[in-house]
């Protein structure tokens, strides 16, 4: 494992400069009416640093292999990072409270809405982008993932002790709700939704996902001239929302590819 | 503002007895792999205890209204309670990175996703029941909350400043998706998704749904007596699931009111 540089040392204790865009959540507390009155006890810890280093996209993908079975799919994905932060730079990392990462298994509590993933990607972003005038750039982050997630034959990781002989199935997920990305995988593979496989799937596509959100932050971070987000619309979709975002109609406020959930008979106009 | 009592001091000070299943985000960093040989340099605040102690609800739905502004509806909802957990009992609430809740705008990043209200609370629910050992309890308060949001007529909340000659129009959401969410409420009131008055919406509900899961959590919380959650799937879904779910067809991992994407030809089986 790398040791930490001397930078990042003085980043986990606080003390680094340049770190006001990726500290955003600092002040947050003293900003609401009735905490102004009644402002929370000083400490020492209530302005940590939540500054990422780069990290390894192949050992955050194993770490999220591994920590799945702990608490599922969101709890894998952001502990992952968080863990390795942790062995990294120490604090404030090492004190997060991951275990509240559990709550978004199975599309949050089993609801099979939102990926819990998806979730934790969009999570870790936050922590590292975490202000309000960070927004626009923050969502073409998660825009760049989620469109990925949409569109990719995934799971693609392979555990270290898998048998190279044999096939593991994958799918797209043409959505980043857990209902229909589990729903696709188990058409593809033939199998039910409550298997060993099924879950086998989801414990790779955690790693996946883990591995990729660690590649788009370590391209981002801290290289300020490298914060583009790659744009991940499909043209279908781009071309709805043409006609139906803020734009004109003004009816549609997602961004979800619209093809999986809608068919359109002719004439659409 | 209710001072706090001995006990709360102590519980933020984590000295409480009693707090172990409160507290269970403790040690999840060191089960991990990698974490086990590496582990994160030793700090007293290494192990904070995120124990809930009990909120006014229309505090915190004040709270959640005031802050919509500052970072959009996952940000208020999950900042409202924080907030009001800091102002009580100080640590380690008062440095919670907040701000890193703002990923979950418009159903994260704008995708029309998870509402972030919701996924706000189902997040709170996290923090105070973190466990694996807590997986049922949590999914079923977070049923119980996803099921009054799917199927009352929100917004309920009215701010201190609004007109109480004028009407605000309100909605039965039919989903926790964001998509769907506005889209009914749009429908409900003749507003587009991106007018002021559908923001206004979205941040009444966001107080709302703060003062919701607080009056869940003063319910389950600390008395393990009344640890009971009001499950609430609609009967019409649990007629789908009692095919559809792990005990036969095992097709369908979700627990979302299936008759708001899905309609049924007769003859259905």
């Amino acid at each position: 494992m790398q040791r930490p540089s001397r930078r990042q040392v003085l980043a986990a204790l606080g003390l680094s400069a340049g770190t006001t865009l990726l500290s955003g959540c600092v002040g947050s507390l003293e900003s609401v009416g009735q905490a102004e009155q009644n402002p929370a006890p000083a400490s020492p810890h209530a302005r940590p640093h939540w500054t990422y280093v780069p990290l390894d996209p192949a050992d955050v993908a194993r770490r999220a292999y591994a920590l799945y079975p702990e608490g599922s799919c969101m709890y894998a994905v952001f502990g992952a990072i968080i863990t390795a932060l942790a062995d990294r730079v120490g604090e404030p990392f090492a004190s997060f409270p991951i275990g509240m990462m559990r709550y978004g298994h199975s599309g949050v509590g089993g609801w099979g809405s939102l990926c819990g993933t998806a979730n934790a990607a969009a999570a870790a972003l936050g922590l590292f982008f975490p202000e309000e005038k960070d927004k626009k750039f923050r969502d073409g982050l998660i825009e760049e993932l989620y469109g990925w997630y949409e569109h990719t034959q995934l799971p693609h990781y392979r555990p270290a002790n898998a048998d190279p002989t044999k096939e593991f199935a994958h799918s797209v997920a043409g959505s980043v709700l857990c209902h229909i990305s589990v729903h696709r995988w188990c058409e593809a593979s033939g199998s039910d939704a409550y298997c060993p496989e099924r879950k086998e799937r989801c414990r790779r596509l955690a790693a996946d996902v883990a591995a990729r959100t660690v590649e788009v932050l370590n391209r981002v971070t801290p290289a300020r001239a490298a914060r583009t987000a790659q744009h991940a619309l499909l043209p279908d979709t781009k071309k709805c929302l043409s006609c139906h975002d803020q734009r004109e109609l003004a009816d549609v406020a997602a961004r979800m590819d619209c093809r999986t959930c809608h068919t359109f008979k002719a004439p659409h106009p």
